[in-house]
């Protein structure tokens, strides 16, 4: 089982660099931005944890594989993948597709949990954690 | 009299755009990082004005004039002036020049001092508005 | 008569600074992307002007006014206009709505046109001008 | 043996974002400066790539390990690595230091070689690889 969710996003004109495609760093902010919606289709949105929580989330690790070129103009679909239940971690995978419905792009993002105020981490929220359990069955 | 600093930037790679040149918009970023030096150079860095007097800097405007583009590799002159004893308000002019010395850029931001409590607009505050008047004698 | 054309933009994380906020930087590129729609929804998107005419657009001067902060999370309605049948330069005026209607940016952005080969200033193409005056009438 | 060229970084204010450090994007950024400089250092700077040879670089995979935060005002020092003559691809390692030479974040980053006209992938330049060949030894 997997939690997934869908986002479109068109390639705008300040993302493209002199070889004239998306600039390869600008993949790693559709990543967060896909993540952004997935955790908002769920109905946790990132702000959510920090009101509620006093969590932030921070990045582990990025893996990022770049198949084919996006170009300005492009409508690239943005698939963002749970595929398990965060514990210590949390794993997000995104694929992205051109209009072709060719994967043109592979990112897989480790997220930690940690407190707000200590700046430490700590195991993702059960309020979080219990949620993706229950959308995984 | 006038308070002036120099900063020199290296255009990066990314800040170009599908056009070849520098993307417009990376020179509001260019003012900022000539402003941010210019208050280092005065002795009063950008994080002492919210760590000492827990007040931040919003912009209220932003003027832009682009004369001439620049390419990935130009080495970029930035020139910060400011002008006035800063009361309401901070007027910094930035002044970019190419390696052959051609003023490419011109921008005017316009400064708004507010307390990082309430997010309230204050005046300057004094010790700031104090040293540049020192200064500028 | 104007031609005016609307785009939703949902902030983005990345696009929020220390302050907790939208870095003011990234209106210029709200500015353009709301221009880039704005000649999508006329039907003479950017990308056309290169390949039909050979011409490309460069800006000649932004201003922008911050009433305002935007959050992550935030929808913004951006508002892109024109005034004007562009000559030499066409002006595009940009308001930027919040969710409850308030109008937190104001931008203006006039921009030049030149040929794509000796990348000269010229005249609008009547390609794009004729169009835009048919549909102010 | 190895080929290493140092960079200094300023972190700029609109790199941070609301957790008040700087968003992890921006080290893809990082990587790709330090890299540039690397070239550079060794007499063979982007732009001569395309130039000379009319081969331009194509990012094909990026790995983003985050260790620590930086924060605006912090000066990073961008250490760049080539350990490996480049035959279909180049691979630069990248390690992020703070002023208290901690190593804050590690990259790695694979490119390929395309002919700036086909846009096909092309062997590393004869050019390229020579010269980095000499220099290891």
């Amino acid at each position: 089982m997997e939690i997934a969710s869908e986002l479109k996003i068109d390639v705008r004109y300040y993302e493209t660099d002199k070889m004239g495609i998306v600039h390869h760093s600008n993949y790693v902010r559709y990543y967060e931005t896909g993540r952004s919606q997935l955790l908002k289709d769920i109905g946790y949105p990132f702000h959510l944890l920090e009101t509620n929580e006093n969590v932030m989330m921070a990045v582990v690790s990025v893996e990022s594989k770049y198949r084919m070129p996006a170009k300005y103009g492009d409508v690239l679909r943005v698939v963002s993948k749970i595929n398990k239940v965060p514990q210590a971690k949390m794993v997000v995978e995104s694929e992205i597709y051109n209009e072709d419905n060719v994967l043109i792009n592979f990112g897989k993002v480790v997220l930690g949990f940690i407190d707000a105020t200590t700046r430490r981490p700590i195991r993702c929220p059960e309020s979080l954690s219990k949620l993706i359990e229950s959308l995984m069955k």
